[in-house]
């Protein structure tokens, strides 16, 4: 099937802030077994001013600082020389927001540069001239992109063929199929008077499929009627 | 106004996930100033088992470990013999989506823990007997709550007095009046062709101010017609 191995190339400020979650668990196997590079590219290696600025005041007044378009233009210009991009991704709380679907379908693709907004967010003609995507991780604001970069590759990472050991793992998760995920116990059966459903110790499997889809069929109108819509 | 300090205790087999996040701008000056103190908790370090296992098979079968019950409860019960938390938050992608409203009101509480999912959860009878609050990031399936943890707390934390320089810098961000934040510019005025729009650079800043509103506003309407229902 897929043997390309995916490139993630992310323009931050803030490369420090990304480190250890490409360098701990699911995100470092991934790297180590040569499914996917990221490579991180601070921003202030794109700039000639002395002092390395990458951001200003904002034109008309107001506060927070906007980074500037020259070096994102250098960086991306640089990366496009080397390589075709599939996705110039925007990291910004008004992008579309992320959904395990846009995941999935990131999945697929081949490269991908990833910029994180930071301040007030980056000259706006970055975004009209070399941004193919928005993205939102949610309705929340952030310090910066750099967390929403993380997310983003988590979620995309994963799913990447080889990645988890267990492939039907991620098939079952939350979304994957619309519903939310039943609810699951583990050892021991009994815990402090609290007991675990008798269905999941019956041993009998199709009973216990049933129980499950009904479960999360119970949870998700209950909990997200909205994704049943 | 607010003169305590805000405490969050984080709960993860990952704490070396966590670090770089709490260790960079934002975060990190606001631990330095004594703003707010985070705590890791390794839930490892709550076993008597030889092999510090924490998680185990799920009852009735199928792919994906799951977080044991007891060395969660004692990890809870200590803080808790310690402090009074306002809430004990699970990450888990089946909670109530996160949003800017949210994390204002998580901004003013005193004491939080912070649960982090991983594999496939924790099991149920966590969430029955602790958990408070079941807080998402958004509807796509992460490797483990750590990454949300960090979010949660980016969100949270540069809401508190004192961590971001300009106060008003907060206030006009995307969400927190209701619409997605106008286009913003900086120096060049012109770059490539590309031209600041001449109203931010007529130093009527009344006009400016109008400008930026019906540009908010357009802009929702055309991207996120959700927020204005």
């Amino acid at each position: 099937m897929q043997n390309q191995k995916m490139r993630i190339d992310i323009i931050t400020v803030l490369p420090e802030l990304l480190t250890s979650p490409f360098d701990a668990s699911i995100l470092k196997r991934a790297i180590e077994k040569g499914l996917v590079e990221v490579h991180f590219h601070n921003l202030r290696d794109y700039t000639d001013t002395k002092y390395r600025n990458v951001d200003d005041y904002q034109f008309g007044g107001g506060a927070g600082m906007v980074l500037m378009i020259e070096p994102i233009d250098k960086c991306i210009t640089e990366l496009k020389s080397q390589r075709t991009y599939d996705e110039v991704i925007y990291m910004t709380p008004d992008g579309t927001t992320l959904n395990q679907k846009m995941s999935n379908s990131l999945s697929m693709v081949e490269n991908i540069i990833i910029l994180c907004g930071h301040y007030k967010g980056v000259d706006q003609r970055v975004r009209d001239a070399f941004i193919t995507k928005e993205i939102s991780i949610g309705d929340y604001v952030l310090s910066g992109g750099e967390l929403g970069a993380a997310v983003l590759c988590d979620s995309i990472i994963r799913l990447l063929p080889g990645v988890l050991n267990d492939e039907t793992s991620a098939l079952t998760d939350t979304f994957q199929d619309g519903l939310l995920a039943p609810p699951v116990y583990t050892r021991p059966a009994e815990y402090k008077g609290m007991n675990v459903p008798d269905i999941l110790l019956s041993g009998n499997f199709g009973k216990i499929e049933e129980w499950r889809e009904n479960k999360a069929f119970e949870r998700t109108e209950k909990l997200r009627p909205d994704l049943l819509e």
